[in-house]
């Protein structure tokens, strides 16, 4: 419901919009299922379907640049149209704007050599491959504190070896490639993994309450993982930097995507109230509903404008270090606000899987720990702004 | 810290709000007092002395057309500056853009007769009188339900004679006259009324939690009130259409004007934090505190971004009246929160009035009720989203 | 931590939660897989196990009379038991105090004539069989609102033809027998169906967000399913009465059993926290961490005392309709509140199944919904409230 | 609404409770205006007046030993007592069992000299004179961190010269005497100053947000002030220990007369719920409104069981460091939010001090910081928990 016009908005965008919404609608939501997640081939198979469907339609890559086969979107209008695939958790994967492919493309497009971009990012691009971000490691090694980073990178000639374990990677079940954050002699530095290295092994499948994440959450083992040179992303010492440049954008992107997720779960619930009758009267008709659903549209509102303000921002070039710290801790609290109204709107429906909300439910949860605990930003938030004294 | 370049908000804007900010600081806060609001000869004299200085200083009117001697602003640069004067509870009165006189004006120059605006508008635009809004009513008359109208118009020859009692009108100690509703047998009307008709009387100034409310609120007879046909203002029988038509405008100025004053007291708080020590470490190392910094940052943030987006439309002629709903409950909660956090990071002397915190604290609350309960609001929202299936 | 002195609690009962607490560290738990709860057979065997072994420590069924081989506990003595039991879910199974088995002993030890207590009540009693309770229906029947029963037994020569649809039966999957709620045309009336009945098919285990539930959520079709007259269960008639007369007992002991639960996670928790090193200094340092655990403890502290107190209630034969709503309004939202505070404080691991914690948070929610939804309640505490003036 | 039966109240302690209730409706809540709290004169007339009524029905110092002329409740029964006569603020100043008068006993009771408790305690046993209780300092002094202490007391010969500045103290307007905790070169010290010392000062009354507090919140001077050796109560640098002694109970007891008076507050709203009437239903009959009461209900349920049962604790003579801290914690904030939805209930009238209402939710509100702010107590409840691994 918020307005995109005062948000400067073309048409073309809402048109776009529009026809991605029907898209998703048609292609995506009925070939949801909590299982394909986890099976790597069945949706290989399926996302390769779509990501067809979805090039043939022109909605592929919003947030590619025109030169590398995308749509050469702006922030502002990512904002809507991702908001607008993440209602279905198949949505970013057809146009191939879901992390942590999207971010690792980021980093290879910055860093990457000629080589690396032909070998690693353009079967990402087009979709052919899958790949993964191993930096988080269990304790007592480097999680919410990326500087107790554990996993190490040690010279031989020609190459490194790296030692290590990773946990919680993100997609890591079938992904082609992994970029693997780890500790040398001259600082943090990220490199270029690929799954058949015989030193690289993923151990497990980490079962999880978000059952919807694609190539799930692995745990990953380097033991004498041995790398060439060329392996090398960017610049030796500088994996930090480089994992900042990727975080910020990531965040912003996450809370488009389930603010689709979490207005779906609303959608769907806005209907059941509308339907369902208690008590001689439809669910619609009780305040307290009412107030649920009000409340949710609310915490969709100002999640969206505060999304789309740090997105403008971003276009702009200025910094949005503040704000997506603060977008980022509101965004994942109000969804899953919403999400758990409409799954108690629905009653025992909602609890079950014969709807998506408690899928989503599910999924949102995590966010309010990964990417940042809510915790963790408020006192850096706080630190920053009683520091520098910064206007409320 | 809410951006207003993405908001489109020119350098010009910003420096009158930068002048402004001088202003509040040295004119205006250091004259409040918490006994002034209803002490109408201090206050009178106050009030002159400021809106002197404020037109001195190019600060004066700045909602008016600049053909009525204001600043000609839109309401997108109202917001901003609406929040800066709201800081102190004397601003808005300074710079002659605090309700109920704002809204007052708006009737006056959409329906009032030449007549009417050379008696009424102009002084009330060079600030030489105040004026009040006489709608609410004591039980079983009309509070949130205005159709429960209870005071009636009866016409005589020339004229009308207004019976009724009204209640919780703010401003009418020392108002020069009232904007009145009451029922006629052609339909809701308004009439101006004068202080000094003999069937007008303020019979009292209801004793209230909202310490800062210029005039208080009101407790107003109409015993055999004769007015003559002039005093009708527009046309006989819509009254709730124009009554309509000050209401979203005065809720977003609301939102304004109580943004500025609950940054305002958590300054005061993140002040306090920086410089008060406990337990050997200053309050600004304590996460607890931390997370109510924090917390109220996000609160501001959110608030400013749906405020001045619905300013936004408006300035658009697009119809905020979903907007302006949604924006008044999550404002006029969010104020009172970050009121109550900074009261509690103060401890003792938050509770006390020797800062303006638990001034502020108090004078916020009332905004949940005034203008529509949050729960009349919710429940009129979601029968629209439910009603119409808006997407959430 | 609450005092059970206070509540008059015995040295010998004290003696036996110890028992029990041991017994549930080291057979239950250990045990504890969230496959376990759908793989009928597995649990089949785990379930004798672990009853043998109960019944060997003399911790078998606390909740029935000793003339039927239970331990005889009072309703405040089940409280303590049943929240140690509750710490693992396999713990009330292994001591056969779990739902649904134990609400349908009441009803069938209260109605069932001998025959039927032969038949059904002792095999259940000895655990050699499971039950469940089928009266909710898809809608348009019988969900919140009891009064929409849409399942029918019609009168045939020596018995009865059920036909019906039941939906989130608890326990369905693997159950010897349902007691299933039928409309007659003399009233709503109970009904034992075997297991084996032709007309009787559970069609499937929904598949829910509470991975732990034992026996899953079937739903079950009743299509032309003939009983006999020996299969009523009391009067006919009575069916709502007698569904009333296990609801109460049903929530206090879910109650005490979550309590368990939620308590169990916030140990996890509490062990991360103190081990944990974040940013140079242990979890156990941080005050927004710190705050979270305090909250907890305050949490249970008044969960327990409210269900300490409805037992001891129905102890003394007084009615607790109003104290049961109001604990289960409180303790559902209060367990929630204290399972997603233990997985915040766990960070990634939290949201794994690593540990308990992820699959406890699953578990709990339905229980906002379960057994009458928290808005139900406050309706309906709040209309008796204020039709029979109840001081607040 | 919480049975007294389970937890052992006798019908002699409810027929007292029935008898007291009578009283406070008929002699105290008449009496209440605002003004009175901070007019020493009208306050002393009707103290003495309420004080004889309350001797002459049995109803005086239910706290004290019937050796001193009280009733010798024990604290279980001073639970039921002390909320009743909280309902109005002039209730436990009746029964004469209102701080800080009600704590000074106590520490002259323990330590108090023949002469001491002849010349302080017997006079405020009698309601004859008024005390107040010297500890709390401005910044960088004394505030919730104790140790902080900055005023002094010097040896003289026969005596000491006490230097330093007491803030926020309650009760000073118009006390006969204040014991003051001073620092001495032996630790921290308690004094007992009469108001008529010439080094003795009540500078002013605090302006604060709790209008109803008797005495108000006085700033004290003690400038080169002279007090013989018997002005020391008790032993030299026990002072902290004494204050200790004074502070579970003090807190407990605020928590019994802050109940009864979140429980009037709310009492007043459900009577205008069941006549208030708008858009054609009476308020009662709206869910958000039945939320709130049943809420409100919940609350102060938990609320009762919480004090009840660190009651009972006390009468049993274990401690209850633990258990207090949570009570004042979830009780302080539990009446709040009561107090917040009684006057949200009432609209317009709740802002108004046309009934209690918003006397009450402002007088309820420095609750959460005086005695311990919530932040404090939750940090050191957390701490305790973790250091100790306390099961939650």
């Amino acid at each position: 419901m918020t307005s995109e016009t005062v948000f400067g908005h073309s048409q073309a965008l809402l048109d776009m919009r529009d026809r991605l919404r029907e898209f998703v609608d048609r292609e995506a939501i009925p070939r949801e299922h909590a299982e394909l997640a986890h099976d790597v081939e069945k949706l290989d198979h399926v996302a390769r379907l779509l990501r067809e469907k979805a090039k043939a339609a022109g909605l592929y890559a919003p947030q590619l640049p025109t030169s590398h086969g995308g749509l050469g979107l702006s922030w502002k209008e990512r904002a809507v149209i991702l908001e607008e695939a993440g209602r279905s958790f198949l949505g970013p994967l057809a146009i191939n704007c879901a992390p942590p492919d999207q971010p690792n493309m980021i980093n290879l497009m910055l860093h990457g050599t000629a080589e690396q971009r032909a070998r690693y990012l353009e079967p990402l691009i087009r979709g052919d491959i899958r790949s993964c971000f191993a930096m988080t490691e269990p304790a007592p090694g480097a999680g919410s504190d990326p500087s107790m980073l554990k996993t190490t990178a040690r010279r031989k000639p020609g190459g490194w070896i790296i030692d290590g374990r990773k946990w919680f990677i993100s997609g890591a079940v079938g992904a082609a490639f992994a970029i693997v954050l780890a500790q040398t002699d001259a600082g943090a530095t990220m490199f270029i993994v690929e799954a058949g290295n015989p030193g690289y092994r993923v151990l497990r499948n980490i079962a999880s309450i978000d059952g919807f994440q694609i190539g799930g959450h692995g745990e990953i083992e380097f033991a004498g993982c041995e790398v060439n040179d060329d392996a090398v992303l960017g610049e030796i010492g500088k994996g930090f930097a480089y994992a900042q440049q990727r975080l910020e954008p990531a965040r912003i992107s996450h809370c488009m995507r389930f603010i689709g997720r979490a207005s779906r779960a609303m959608s769907i619930a806005q209907t059941y109230a509308n339907t369902r009758t208690s008590f001689g009267s439809p669910l619609a008709d009780l305040q307290q509903i009412q107030a649920m659903v009000a409340d949710s549209h609310i915490d969709l509102h100002a999640s969206r404008l505060m999304t789309w303000h740090a997105a403008a921002k971003m276009d702009a070039g200025e910094s949005v270090k503040h704000e997506s710290a603060m977008t980022k801790v509101f965004v994942s609290e109000a969804v899953c606000r919403v999400a758990d109204r409409a799954a108690q709107i629905m009653g025992a429906l909602g609890m079950s899987e014969d709807t998506p909300v408690s899928l989503i439910l599910r999924e949102l949860r995590p966010f309010r720990i990964y990417d940042g605990a809510s915790e963790l930003h408020r006192a850096t938030l706080a630190r920053r702004i009683l520091r520098e004294d910064l206007r409320p």
